[in-house]
């Protein structure tokens, strides 16, 4: 039972991956093309005749910055323009809306590369004593406002990329779990893992573009839409620096002593500190798969449905109920139905018996089954895709249930679209469209009507603010004993030039619904800038005072994320 | 899906329990009388000829309240001496034997038993004003010096007995949960969650004479061994009382919205606020069961079959892993093998499969399976028993399985003894013999080597202090994925009326190898008084800082349970 010690990076040279967007999603050459934005435009009443050009890095208001590193720090920092660009802003809706009008937030004045945790407490306390904020950067695909800088209360700001610091430094295979450094995207990590046959199973819709630090201080939902969504669930122990001191919880599968202190600083969002390092549960891949989907025509049957499969004990890996919209969108169905995507995944054995009690649970509430369960046959060799695919992982690891034309087309439709999504919206955001989306949770005696208000209330909103008709999609993302988890879409025609002041305003009714019905302000998103109303309301005040106590305790400075989670 | 308001109590007027015991465990009439003591004694060698007496209320040092409370609380709180001796330390064998040689902890000056949220308010009002410190108290079963008051920092102590809060204020059937005010005692919680059909399912071995509040006060650990083992996986929503206020989170079957409030307060042991309410997810009876016990000759192999099994997705909800001491104690083997107990429930469908696979595992890895599967018939009737049984919940609701004469015995042997241990322990430190228990858990590499420390280097200490042979058995309680909580017994001879110093020197040995292995100071018993050595060398720095912090907010004039966790 004994620990492997750290493990070598077989591919420290890996092929040059495609470059990076630094102003919308993923990598650019997967970005539509002109053709394609007026395309996709034509969808949406309203929106401008052609796309608006691709913004330039020349034209943003880079001033030069207004501190210099020391000597002993230098070779950790740029001032690169075109890092601090990318570093200026995350990927929601609103930044890159921001990006196309040349009107981003607050571009930081230097950008570190740390390699090791002294280098981050040394920035830590340079920051700390010129009055400097330090944004914690790790794959910069939040949308909620997590990763700029607002106001003018700093001298300076600096955006700490962890991204240098991507390596499994060791592998404990008896006790199933890594230790792995923070800045490790989702494909780096998944490909050191590999080797030992063990997998992370975490596949956020960001996967390719989002490290486990991030994933851990926005307390991220992955890959599971039952059971063990939340990151939170995997963590063995946490390496925090703060600039108070560093500091590392024991690994321990479990334990009673005192609050968790992991849970402290899980979704602390790099305010309380940084993550640089954790020790995280691991999983053998699973050979042994079979989905599905089903067909509902009544939204209200496929929500008890679900509701039925969540409070059995079946624990599908998928099961995400696309209401009509999704579902067209996704190419899931054409015939205004909802569609329910299943899925089940074992390492220990086959999981069709599963299946087949889950759709019969769904025939029971009205559901159409499209595909008969089938296990994947391990020994076909219908193994898990290169890490670098992604949430396609799963999309590649189709049994022979996949391959039927029917369900299998159905669940494919919805993986793919699953993956393109954010391109798609940045293409439609160059159309002047207002495209976002925003996800909420629940219990299940609260459902029902909180997803009819978003649809009836913030539609209406969206059309009285922009006078065209919005749509209004929903799916649930997670399921839980107790409650869901919608996600909703929004789509509508903006107004040429305060693309931004509209999706505020719409957003605002949302909030406002959300907590009306006491439906959480994120559910996987985290809280960021964006969420700050929502998240004040909800948050009960003993907690605020002890998150406040915390703050100035870890941080007296307040250079840490300023203005996330609190003022 | 509507919630159902306000649950009648039935059965508010229910017969009297019998007496329970201010001084030992559980009730008067279950304790073993002067000759069952003599019998255990003559098992541990180096005892007492004869059975120390049953100490008297009147022998104890109470004096006078140090301070009366205001008129507008006087109706809440009591002086009487029989209440106060009650309420003067928990369960714990230091506590047992303390009672026994009439040298108790500090007797509380006064006991509160509140009956709303106000009222506990009011009385924290009260004592922080007037130097009066708090000891929240439950069920009064902590085994870790956690309801007592050490020291004299305070003019007087207030023990706040919450267990006249014990109504299930509400159910919502569509979430299956219930609001449950917090000094609910196990069976009062459960009798009354049984007309909706639906349970909480947490049966700690303290059941009959522990709360919710107390389970979530301290992260206390239940029913199930595997997977959510923890009652903090089956919290929706805390109302908590702070000295600066109170505050409720919201009923979210999960969020991603800042750190988990609750987090914070389950564990917090009563030093920063008292729970007073909480939303807990509830289940529907499991009419599906089965269990059978396995032998393994060697304890390292059964070690193996155990990882195997919490590794693989099979779930059992008992999986406790005996070894030869702890069987032959209890029962399930007299042959020196080691047994492990399996256990498999559900709601949704037949286990016997389940278990076949478990015991297949098993056997591959050395394990003598001594029962064929078979699954519990829910049309026979094997419902389960009335709530104030407790953990025999459990043992009451066996399937076909139980019943043959060979397992069967294992298992229903292991129950009976799970119960009647405590009441045991109580009658061999009549005996003069230091008896007690305590549990840890760590990573699968460290627990054979964790595991073969503790019985060396404990029982050479026990030796060496009395100067006698202790017994050392173990059994792993809770497994997971990542590791496993062993949960170990020591009996020895003490000197006389020396047992507790006897007991702090062996228990000071436990806790060095404890934390030279970075196995954690508690797994499901709190950190208490007793815990704190151990507990201040694993809580990592910032943690402890950020604590500290959250202490100073929300009690600040540190009156609330003085001493746990934090100076």
């Amino acid at each position: 039972m004994a620990a492997t010690p750290s493990v070598p990076r077989s591919t420290r040279n890996r092929p040059r991956t495609p470059a990076r967007s630094w102003w919308g999603w993923g990598y650019t050459d997967a970005h539509p093309d002109d053709a394609e934005c007026a395309a996709l435009g034509a969808l949406i009443p309203g929106t401008l005749a052609r796309p608006l050009p691709i913004p330039r890095i020349a034209d943003l208001p880079i001033a030069p910055p207004a501190v210099t590193p020391p000597r002993s720090l230098a070779h950790l920092v740029t001032a690169d323009p075109r890092a601090r660009a990318a570093h200026a802003m995350g990927k929601a809706y609103r930044d890159v809306i921001r990006a196309l009008r040349a009107r981003p937030g607050r571009i930081p004045d230097l950008v570190a590369h740390p390699t090791g945790d002294r280098e981050v407490a040394d920035l830590l306390d340079w920051a700390g004593t010129h009055d400097v904020a330090v944004i914690p950067y790790g794959g910069g695909s939040s949308v909620v406002g997590g990763v700029e800088y607002r106001g003018d209360a700093h001298r300076a700001v600096l955006s700490l990329d962890l991204t240098s610091m991507d390596r499994v430094l060791e592998i404990d295979t008896a006790s199933r779990s890594a230790h792995i450094q923070a800045g490790a995207l989702g494909p780096v990590l998944e490909e050191q893992l590999r080797p030992h046959a063990l997998t992370l199973r975490h596949f956020p819709q960001s996967f390719e573009f989002s490290t486990l630090g991030g994933w851990l201080a926005t307390r991220a939902g992955g890959h599971y839409a039952t059971g063990r969504t939340h990151i939170d669930d995997f963590v063995q122990s946490l390496r925090v620096i703060t600039p108070a001191g560093a500091g590392t919880s024991w690994r321990l599968p479990a334990s009673g002593a005192g609050p968790s202190p992991d849970r402290l600083f899980l979704g602390s969002e790099g305010a309380l500190g940084v993550i640089t390092e954790a020790w995280m549960r691991l999983q053998e891949r699973p050979p042994y798969k079979a989905s599905a989907s089903v067909a509902f025509t009544d939204f209200h049957h496929a929500l008890e449905a679900v509701r039925a499969l969540a409070q059995s004990d079946l624990a599908p890996a998928n099961c995400r109920l696309l209401d009509p919209g999704e579902a067209l969108l996704s190419g899931a169905s054409r015939d205004g139905s909802s569609v329910l995507v299943l899925g089940f995944e074992s390492a220990t054995g086959p999981v069709g018996d599963r299946l087949a009690s889950a759709l019969d649970l769904a025939r029971a509430h009205g559901g159409r089954a499209e595909t008969p369960p089938a296990d994947c046959d391990p020994s076909a060799g219908t193994v898990d895709r290169a890490p670098s695919a992604g949430p396609a992982d799963r999309a590649s690891s189709v049994g022979p249930a996949d391959r039927a034309p029917s369900a299998g087309s159905a669940v494919s439709a919805w993986r793919s679209a699953f993956l393109r999504m954010p391109y798609l919206r940045d293409g439609l955001a160059r159309m002047g469209a207002v495209v976002e989306t925003f996800e909420t949770a629940a219990t299940w005696d609260k459902i029902p009507a909180l997803i009819d208000a978003v649809r009836t209330e913030v539609g209406a909103a969206a059309l009285k603010i922009t006078g065209h008709p919005a749509t209004i999609n929903c799916r649930l993302t997670h399921v839980y004993p107790d409650g869901a988890a919608p996600y909703f879409t929004v789509a509508v025609a903006g107004r040429p030039g305060a693309e931004v002041e509209v999706w505020d305003d719409i957003k605002a009714v949302a909030v406002e619904v959300l907590h009306r019905h006491r439906a959480t302000i994120t559910h996987h998103h985290a809280v960021g800038r964006d969420h700050r109303t929502g998240y004040d309301l909800q948050r009960p005040e003993p907690f605020a005072l002890a998150l406040r106590a915390a703050k100035e305790a870890l941080d007296p400075h307040r250079i840490l994320n300023p203005g996330v989670l609190l003022d």
